[in-house]
């Protein structure tokens, strides 16, 4: 196994140093800042493939015309509980963050809103935009589709993205509860870290190009890049003896709410640039949600059923071997409370490609 | 393995039966057809688990108070887009029905509607509520709690129910999207199949009291009944190595939704009765949406869309040793027009239930 090595950095000066990259690139400061925030926030929380380990990403999308810098955002339907942006094919967080806003303003009228974004890019963690419905003790949904990687049952091509389904539920003493998960067995991310380490994978996390569980994740990887076959299982695994089923049909549904409802590009229409060669927009869509607690119940008894909720939880005797049953969202919490002390510890390959980005846009790299 | 038999019965006729028992108990005629034909409309799809197999429960809930025949329902909160309903500890189906009825006709209006239901029983299969939005060109959701049966990841004591997670979503040509799933790897049902063929379980189903995989089915239903510890994995399995923790966050997501929104029993707090030994209401929740598509976009554009997604499923090469990528529902469907026409299978066993309730009411069976 490799010897792995990492820097650790403040969590300000790595989101200062995104915003500067990304205004370099022609962002207007507060989207560079929404930008810049999301993925640093993904480090911060423990994520590290959806944190600052993707800026290449974004760095070569809005240099190569993939992401535009300063589209244009327009609202095409609109009802008092719904809307549909198109995202004019710029970066996925900004419009997303607004796309969440404008639901939040419509629930705090109706009780609901519902917006879904066509004409959009990658919009980093999906927590990201449920969570920004709990100061308005609201329940928040996030949903996106993404670049084809993940394998219907009983098929060895993969038509889905990870389609993530992000909720964020507040409680009253207790955190609340963040549920964001890819509907695939394991995130992409999962596979780079294997192959980092020249690990084999456990069997059924992905398969080769006859559908067949694979062990090598390079192999895996270069197949889903070149769209050769195989990809990631859907949560449940291959087959239905676990009900991989189950994880294909939630990843059939977020593909629904996120590019069908929007008018989004779905399945292999997606990232068309990968096909190609050719760099393009990959028009995908996302969904958001908040709804108001109270339309239901009063809240200081829903966060008191919450809390109760979450110390039974807590205080179930657990297996051999474990002595936490964890919350959804808690991990993440704690990991982000020790990065923002201890700073947030980068992969020297991700420190490598941050440079190179510096160099190329003739910035000083000081973290 | 024991020779297991089955006798085929019409589904009509075997409604029939069902109304009148109903009636006998005291449910009105319009109740004791919804009930009956949620139960037939499960055997007819091929979900027999629950099915009339689960009549006895119902009637012996009837007859123990523990499910109210002429309950009191009331509508205790609402708004233009939601409602929550107490449902009078009477039948699940009926005020189910009712309140997906009441979803739809806010949704006609504002383009959504959500209803909550609490002090409710068990409600039958998820999908047949979902999919009554499907004439209206609406996507439906349908949630329940559950006695707890299922294992949060690292705890040996269940807390969550089975929970399923239902949504229809309408095509054009092609047959609808329903999905309709247990939260659970396996629902209970499949190990009372498991049990009735005394055959082992593969390991990653279930687990015994220690939270250690079990193969032998009968052990893990009798200590689900009686609460020993121990019960069904999530979705994912054991751990976290296959996402188990995704299913435990979906079941914890079902549960806020179906209970804690509507003031529900929740967790272990769900069917008293089964800890004291004394039949009590079991005071469960539910949760139903229905969503006007064209608040997003128009219906021939979706659905156009839709058919061409499901049409791309269906051209997938296929794994080794299969030939079809199914569309979640489509088994069924096939399934009750199989069963319309043939008439469906009842085991023995459940045959013989159904003479004892018959003969208890003084009633002829004559299926």
């Amino acid at each position: 196994m490799p010897v792995e090595s990492f820097e650790t950095v403040n969590a300000d000066r790595l989101k200062a140093f995104c915003v500067a990259v990304f205004e370099k690139m022609g962002v207007t400061p507060g989207d560079a800042r929404v930008t810049a925030d999301n993925l640093v926030m993904a480090d911060l929380r423990g994520i590290a493939s959806h944190g600052v380990a993707r800026l290449p990403r974004y760095y070569y999308g809005l240099k190569d015309g993939v992401m535009i810098p300063r589209p244009e955002i327009r609202t095409i339907r609109e009802t008092p509980v719904s809307a549909v942006i198109d995202a004019g094919a710029g970066l996925g967080q900004p419009v997303s963050k607004e796309a969440m806003e404008k639901a939040i303003a419509k629930a705090r009228k109706t009780g609901i809103g519902l917006v879904a974004v066509r004409n959009s890019n990658h919009y980093g963690i999906a927590g990201y935009y449920s969570m920004m419905t709990l100061e308005w003790d609201m329940i928040g949904l996030s949903l996106t589709n993404s670049a084809p990687m993940v394998l219907p049952t009983f098929s060895r091509k993969a038509l889905f993205g990870t389609n993530p389904i992000s909720v964020a539920v507040p409680a009253g003493r207790e955190r609340p509860f963040v549920l964001d998960m890819a509907t695939s067995v394991v995130p992409r991310g999962k596979l780079e870290v294997y192959e980092r380490k020249e690990m084999d994978m456990p069997p059924g996390w992905a398969s080769d190009e006859n559908g067949e569980s694979a062990l090598n994740p390079g192999l895996v990887l270069q197949n889903i890049l070149h769209r050769l076959g195989g990809g990631l299982f859907p949560l449940g695994g291959p087959g239905e003896d676990y009900s991989g089923h189950k994880g294909y049909g939630l990843a059939f549904l977020v593909e629904i709410f996120s590019a069908l409802l929007a008018g989004a590009a779905f399945a292999d229409l997606t990232y068309p640039g990968n096909v190609s060669g050719k760099p393009k927009p990959s028009k995908i869509g996302h969904f958001f949600a908040a709804m108001k607690i109270e339309i239901f119940r009063d809240m200081d008894e829903f966060k008191e059923d919450m809390d109760t909720l979450i110390v039974k939880l807590k205080e179930c005797p657990k297996v051999r071997g474990h002595d936490r049953v964890y919350i959804h969202g808690e991990k993440e919490y704690e990991q982000a409370a020790k990065h923002m002390m201890e700073g947030i510890p980068l992969h020297t390959k991700v420190v490598e490609s941050l440079k190179e980005i510096a160099a190329e846009l003739g910035m000083e790299y000081t973290l």
